[in-house]
């Protein structure tokens, strides 16, 4: 049943989650469509409608159950377990990565680290040693991760995420500017802050247009 | 016209627009729906519809003139000019926003930044100089940007996009793991790999599932 759920309702729940858990640490107990619609800036209906394929959480006019609601959401997106994550790509953004504790907070832990710069390999960044990236096959190997951070430069991400393929990481989460080829089995994310910035020109330019001169 | 044009469909217009330019330097003068679907991860009919938004720029079974394309599609969304960014936030996450060339060499300048901790104020990170957030209204003032980046804690973040808002900040980029709430004529556009993670393990335990054991 899990796998006829529409990826974009799935790409939506960790959102519906994070809000969630902040009622819960508000003590709230109950939420209703409406509210949470408001907050996230969709309708109601579609929340209704996303929740819809887990079953039935709430009860007609009564809201849902925040405690229940969360639960069963992070049971469903896996949130309830840790995840491994490895590093590819040591620069300012690979440190800033590894610095960042908001994904370990959230059950993702960062477990290796590599690069190709002989100045970079065998530094500790947090308490995560920067090995070469040649080692990454007999690593991986003893020491395997659920996920892959490519966080390298444009020209070297496919070469990357091929090998990360190759040693079987099937979850891919690419910092950087290209669109890869990956097998099938392999899930990959793109986080583009240039692309983003992109989307939101064309509106820019109708806002400019639309100013009175 | 422009404004007709879903929003899903001018989200997707920078990959097609960055594929494009790839080709350029690649010095290839024509490409069809087919390949860009191909290489894209996308339906050749998909790309076609996209297109048809703008009028007619392939002829059936000719495919595209890759550099009349790529510069229709960098007019219509604004690449053709210049745009302006303040940061707000320079841990370690700004300090890599700072240095990250990819943003310049698409057009976009940071112009200007803010911290609210004394140790980082005054500090000169690449060519910007980090000043207090209190002085943001009248800096943006004497000198106005389109896009504001955020880069603080999400406790903070709030407080921060409703300043760039009161300052006529029309685009922001936030990198803070919360859903702000937004005057309507703002847009926000989110960089939140936390949550991207978090719609791929659903994937992952759905993967693990299917293992033999």
């Amino acid at each position: 049943m899990p796998s006829t759920i529409p990826r974009v309702v799935i790409d939506r729940l960790p959102v519906y989650s994070r809000m969630l858990a902040l009622l819960e640490r508000q003590g709230r107990q109950v939420v209703s469509s409406q509210e949470m619609g408001e907050e996230l800036g969709v309708t109601p209906a579609q929340i209704r409608k996303d929740l819809s394929y887990f079953g039935r959480f709430g009860k007609q006019g009564r809201g849902y159950n925040v405690q229940r609601l969360g639960e069963e959401l992070r049971t469903i997106l896996g949130l309830d377990r840790q995840w491994t994550m490895t590093l590819v790509g040591v620069g300012d953004l690979g440190r800033a990565i590894l610095s960042y504790r908001g994904f370990s907070l959230e059950g993702f832990r960062i477990v290796s680290a590599f690069d190709c710069d002989p100045v970079v390999v065998g530094e500790k960044v947090g308490d995560v040693l920067v090995r070469d990236v040649s080692e990454l096959p007999s690593l991986l190997r003893r020491r395997p991760v659920d996920i892959g951070i490519v966080a390298v430069p444009a020209s070297a991400a496919q070469d990357v995420i091929d090998r990360l393929a190759r040693c079987g990481v099937k979850a891919i989460l690419n910092y950087a500017p290209i669109s890869p080829r990956v097998p099938p089995e392999v899930r990959v994310r793109h986080i583009e802050p240039v692309l983003t910035l992109q989307s939101m020109t064309h509106y820019l330019k109708e806002c400019n247009r639309a100013k009175p001169s």
